[in-house]
């Protein structure tokens, strides 16, 4: 079959819009028609030939939702008419990490999911007779797509797509690292450092777990805006403050922070946050992706007076089980999603897309199918 | 009063034995007659004049045993006669840390304990008239000793003196980093780098604790037998492993172990245990000191993949409440610390405490009053 796709060529070029030959769902795997994508920093990160397993030619975007067409022999967990949200994060509910409990990242399918192809070694896409690559998995900025059945989650028929997309990544992501992995707990004071759109989620699911104060650090003043919409309950600008930006924000917090949470992926910032955490039991949760090469630092000290550090990745959540409760909490008013959506897009709009994101102006870009 | 004790007059010298004036305890401190002392590495790091606070002349020695003589006014914790562990980690059960219940970390003391004095800002030491310090809130090297009531364990009548002295560093800060800061759990994979002193008490907690594999990594052969006598299950020196050790003890523990803990202090070693945690969950405490100014380092991708950073002091315990138990442990035979003893000397010989200290020939050496 045939498939209009964003294609990625080669790095640091834009992409292109093309009809791709899609080969039909082989065993274990399940034909999905992507109606919505949201743009995220990673597609960016990968595009900007940043990504050192980065490989091309690809079809980028992780970020989707959309309806099962067709499934492949051997699939019992969705039909054709299911809405779905692919998963970059599987959850094949059998390997060692699925079954340890205590641990998202199911590795079934690891290696060549990494490799841009299928579990079998080879990919569903081409153009002209070339082969072109999978990404995480998903390859949502294609309007169809093939991915293995383990990694769809199976989500409500009511839930919007352009919305409930963003659920696929960055709200799960944010509220998930809050909720799954640093557990907040009610009365905890929260700082988060960087206020994009994980920033954002963080701070929603802070909220929903009860946190007390929910401190903001954003560079950039029009954060305390969006910050405060999402239950913010205090904004500091590093770059007005006098003196030590850890120093404030102990002292803001009474002795420091029960959680805090680094959605910058730089690595100084990972310090702060760490060293912001409260002595005795404060726990910092690395969620942002750093530059290819860069380490985060500390003195054991602070390890040894009780700080805690600790990552996140896709929020702790398991995507099968995960992903269609936190649409549900969406669509019962728990969380918002439709505020951060800033701009919607047709697909020939999509580089647009990532001009916007570059020049900080959107929260989250959308291309509608 | 007069007691006879070790002063350390300046860094780097020898101690030297002389009698010295000991004021009674005021309001809120208790007098203790010292049965035993162990000389643990962190007074000869003091002692080395390796530690930035630290401060002379000086009375070294922070894990005893021995009798309360008499009481200041208001004291009611113990009496006259009641057998007792001085505490560098008190136990207020008043201040913000204690009554968090998420840290043993008491804070009540520790700005004048890290000052050398007591609560009131005063030595109760002299020599000649001229003042001398106390030592993380014990000073164990003197045969009797003033110490907030917040920092004594009153403990059972019939636990050895020259063991159980060791229970006031050594065995609860290895116990109760695999206990209370780690909680290893039953069928764990578990390795520990150093198999000291604390090495060898992080092994007895494991065992305790129903640990599956307990890899010991030490770059001395001579530390095997000890291992296996407290129950490890296999021997690494990595100077004697092909390649990387991390990648060694990855595959040992089948993907990585679920509790790994640095017992070196040194910060290569504390990035390698990390790094040999599993992914997804393993958990890397760090219980050795390092040198001022060394720090830790690895790439945030380690801890968004799962690992956790953690650190433990004192062994996570609360002196009061949990080291009567760990005395209890012992005497009812659960741990070991008899042969963990290969050293008892005089007062007189604690300088050659230390020799056989920095020359490795020893696991604890105590001195007996």
């Amino acid at each position: 079959m045939k498939t209009r796709a964003a294609v990625a060529f080669e790095a640091q070029k834009p992409l292109e819009i093309v009809e791709l030959d899609l080969e039909r769902p082989r065993a274990g795997e399940v034909l999905v028609e992507i109606m919505a994508t949201g743009l995220c920093h990673t597609d960016a990160y990968t595009l900007g030939g940043l990504d050192s397993e980065g490989i091309f030619p690809v079809v980028l975007g992780h970020e989707g939702a959309g309806i099962v067409r067709e499934v492949g022999a051997g699939v019992t967990s969705v039909k054709p008419g299911d809405h779905v949200i692919p998963l970059y994060t599987p959850e094949c509910r059998q390997c060692k990490s699925c079954l340890s409990g205590k641990t998202n990242l199911c590795t079934a399918i690891r290696a060549t999911q990494g490799k841009g192809v299928m579990p079998d070694g080879t990919s569903r896409f081409s153009y002209k007779g070339q082969s072109i690559y999978h990404y995480m998995g998903c390859s949502t900025f294609s309007n169809f797509t093939v991915v293995p059945d383990i990694a769809v989650a199976k989500i409500r028929d009511d839930a919007p797509f352009h919305t409930s997309c963003y659920i696929g990544c960055g709200v799960t992501t944010g509220v998930g690292a809050a909720i799954n992995s640093a557990k907040v707990q009610v009365g905890d004071n929260v700082i988060i450092f960087g206020l994009g759109g994980i920033g954002l989620n963080v701070l929603q699911g802070a909220r929903m777990a009860g946190a007390n104060m929910i401190v903001g650090v954003d560079l950039n003043d029009s954060k305390e805006e969006w910050g405060l919409r999402f239950g913010m309950t205090h904004f500091v600008n590093p770059s007005k403050v006098d003196g030590d930006i850890v120093a404030h924000l102990v002292a803001l917090t009474d002795g420091g922070a029960d959680h805090t949470f680094d959605c910058t992926g730089n690595t100084t910032v990972m310090r702060q946050a760490l060293e912001a955490c409260h002595r005795g039991w404060g726990v910092s949760t690395v969620i942002g992706v750093a530059e290819a090469g860069k380490e985060i630092s500390t003195r054991p000290f602070q390890l040894v007076t009780g700080r805690v550090w600790q990552g996140s990745a896709f929020g702790g959540a398991k995507g099968r089980t995960d992903v269609p409760k936190i649409v549900d909490w969406y669509m019962n008013g728990k969380i918002e999603i439709d505020p951060m959506i800033t701009h919607v897009l047709t697909l020939e709009e999509i580089n647009k897309g990532f001009d916007l994101m570059h020049a900080g102006e959107s929260i989250r870009s959308v291309v509608v199918f």
